[in-house]
């Protein structure tokens, strides 16, 4: 039998909990276990289907664990015998372990739809073979139609029309796409962008079944129009990928993701710990279970559970959500609540809105108007989330109002707040709009 | 007599506490007193020259005044009568006021340097008439001297080759351009860049006169050197512009600025405060003062004036310093202490290092390999600053860490950081610099 310190089952979050392992304890044999001969960039697949040309330009390569000092055992896990310490493999081989890391990530939710079981019907996976396979067959696709109006369905939809001459047709049940995930001004904005690249969107639209004889032909909208498709792509959501852990006896909680503190160490057993996708969250803003499913938690997570492992190092302040996308060229991001979510959670706010060219003057190239919305607790000016939309600098925009909201500012420090500026580089420091819908925040919250 | 409630004398952080003052006392009659008929936005300056085309193109407009209920009077004040509260214009006119607020900025150094009141010798100074004339005068150089290699002489080079038959070269009398402002290595790479692009750059040298009749003609360096010349452009930095400040008995304090307390309120005066270059300064690292001069701390420190004017609301925390700059298409931005000046203040100090390309797959459209620096405090693992170079995100990158800088994060903090990703806004969630030079920090720290 094979024997390591630390095993890790599963993908992205699994290589970075690993590499956070070695670090930490650099005299510790280190094995990842995993079914999928190549990862991919789990973010980076829609991409595979435009800018990057193909999923062999969108993986991660072993060498970085090859580098780390990490061995890599692909093959599927089957059984955890926590008793004993023992995984054992498809194959029939075992791997014994001090600790264990279940970091086995999610698989794409599969509606009970009428014909979602026909050829070229794809959830998307996060499989390489798979991913290839529709990347080939979106050859021949004249109609496509993507069921989901989230990050997911929407950064496909704008991927699979680049360079191709092909109809695109969303279908969203919600009264606005991306509306889990940001207020209506933006999503409006993000559709209409989407729009203009010659997407067309449906949303209050149910798909109610899929048409067609062996393969997709078309499919059955809840008003009763049919629509042509010879592709569909499902971009719904995602379930946490946790059947090994409910069979290895590990309590489960929200949406069945596995039980942690905030170790990320699991509820049932001290040598056992989750992160990612496949692991329970709760909010940062009311401590309530989060269904949350983003790379940059999963890593966060990830690093945790790694530094963790042998002695209690960080502990998890729970999921802000901060993310980006990217619509038609113009970028879309969200750190902590929108003014739905807070709504929903009955935050009383006060919000701040402004405006301003990312660069100045607004004149210099490439030059891109920015917005930002923020949200501030009425009671104590403590910031809870903000919105934005611009230019490639969101990205990093949204990064600036996660670590405000961390260490849980105020709207009077925001005022305050030391930005650097450059012509080329940001918004003018007069017109700094972080700075400025703090600014417009300010009175009211005192009012 | 005119009479207002608050008096603002100044440019661009004039702008900004008036805005700030109109913000928090909206009732209250807001006159901004200047010199210049047109403000340029500072830091544009040496864009003018290359890429915005044209002084013309880089105006701050006044109808931000206007919309802001703000009432500007273009006149030199002269006098200040700080007991019957009262300015006196050149002309004769006089404003009176209740509060006074001195923004008047900064005027270049000129160094006593022989020949240096030859024509075509041009200190930065920020007068739209005169930068006009320098834009007009440079249609007929071939060969461009600038003395100093600091962010305006090194911005001034790289934009006044762009599209010009000219010879440019930067003297520089460290053994760094930019040494003032980053590390070794960063400079290096920014000398680099500038060299790429044709710019000729000589280090530990001093221009020892300025040669030429009426007009230069060349330079004479400390190694006996000349160069030809027929236009020197001077960026060796700046002077608060206080003489009015201490003509009307003001406390002055480290190097000629104007006394304030963390309220910006001038030692001298309860109704008088100050903000901006003219500004005395202190250390957010130490709390000891600070020759800084940027745009950006320039308007904190307005909107803290404008804020406090007729009640103490924000505090000054002190000069965090945060900048970014671009040379030859490559970014680079510092905020907080650099490795040196880390050491002059005698702090121990861990760093971590660590380079991503700034989207994910690195094979993406645009992307940039971008380098992080972090350092933390050894005793207590607070960070002290941190440098970056790399693409169009770098400018919001160093406003992640002036964030975490403000508030104290600890290299612990900044592994947890959740940061949003995309694969064309950010580097990938595994490789984001910023965490992971954090990372490599974590074990040396707790060494």
């Amino acid at each position: 039998m094979n024997k390591a310190d630390v095993v890790v089952l599963g993908g992205l979050s699994g290589i970075t909990a690993a590499m956070s392992c070695r670090r930490h304890y650099p005299d510790k044999k280190v094995v990842i276990v995993r079914k999928e001969g190549t990862v991919l960039i789990p973010c980076g697949i829609p991409y595979i289907y435009g800018t990057v040309g193909g999923p062999e330009n969108n993986v991660i390569p072993d060498g970085l664990l090859e580098n780390n000092g990490i061995e890599l055992v692909k093959g599927e896990a089957v059984e955890v015998d926590r008793s004993n310490k023992v995984v054992t493999m498809k194959d029939g081989n075992t791997i014994g372990y001090d600790k264990l890391v279940f970091a086995t990530g999610s698989v794409p939710m599969v509606p009970p739809i009428p014909g979602i079981d026909k050829k070229n019907v794809y959830p998307v996976k996060k499989e390489f073979d798979y991913l290839s396979e529709l990347y080939s067959e979106l050859k021949n696709v004249k109609e496509l139609v993507i069921i989901g109006g989230g990050f997911i369905g929407m950064e496909f939809a704008d991927e699979c029309r680049k360079g191709r001459d092909i109809n695109v047709t969303v279908v969203e049940a919600l009264p606005h796409c991306l509306q889990m995930a940001m207020d209506n001004e933006f999503c409006d904005e993000a559709q209409n962008k989407l729009a203009e690249a010659g997407v067309k969107i449906l949303v209050n639209e149910k798909v109610v079944s899929i048409l067609g004889d062996e393969k997709v032909a078309g499919v059955k909208l809840s008003d009763g129009r049919e629509l042509k498709a010879d592709m569909v792509i499902l971009g719904i959501g995602a379930i946490p990928n946790t059947e090994l852990a409910r069979k290895s006896g590990l309590e489960l909680g929200f949406r069945n993701t596995i039980r942690v503190d905030r170790y990320m160490k699991t509820y049932t057993d001290p040598d056992v710990f989750a992160c990612g996708d496949c692991a329970e969250k709760v909010s940062f803003f009311d401590g309530r279970p989060s269904g949350v499913m983003l790379a940059s938690t999963a890593t966060s997570e990830a690093r945790i559970a790694g530094a963790n492992l042998f002695s209690p190092t960080h502990q998890n302040c729970g999921v802000i959500s901060v993310f980006s996308t990217v619509i038609n060229s113009r970028a879309f991001g969200v750190a902590g609540l929108t003014e739905r979510s807070a709504g929903e959670i009955g935050a009383r706010i006060v919000t701040g809105v402004a405006e301003a060219p990312d660069t100045h003057p607004g004149g210099m190239p490439n030059s891109c108007q920015t917005k930002v919305k923020l949200l501030f607790a009425k009671d104590t000016g403590v910031i809870l989330g903000g919105s934005v939309s611009g230019g490639k600098p969101v990205g990093e925009m949204v990064n600036v109002l996660s670590a405000c909201i961390m260490h849980r500012m105020t709207a009077d420090d925001i005022v305050k707040f030391q930005m650097g500026t450059h012509p080329a580089l940001t918004p003018s420091p007069i017109m700094y709009p972080i700075v400025n819908a703090a600014c417009k925040a300010v009175i009211p919250l005192k009012g």
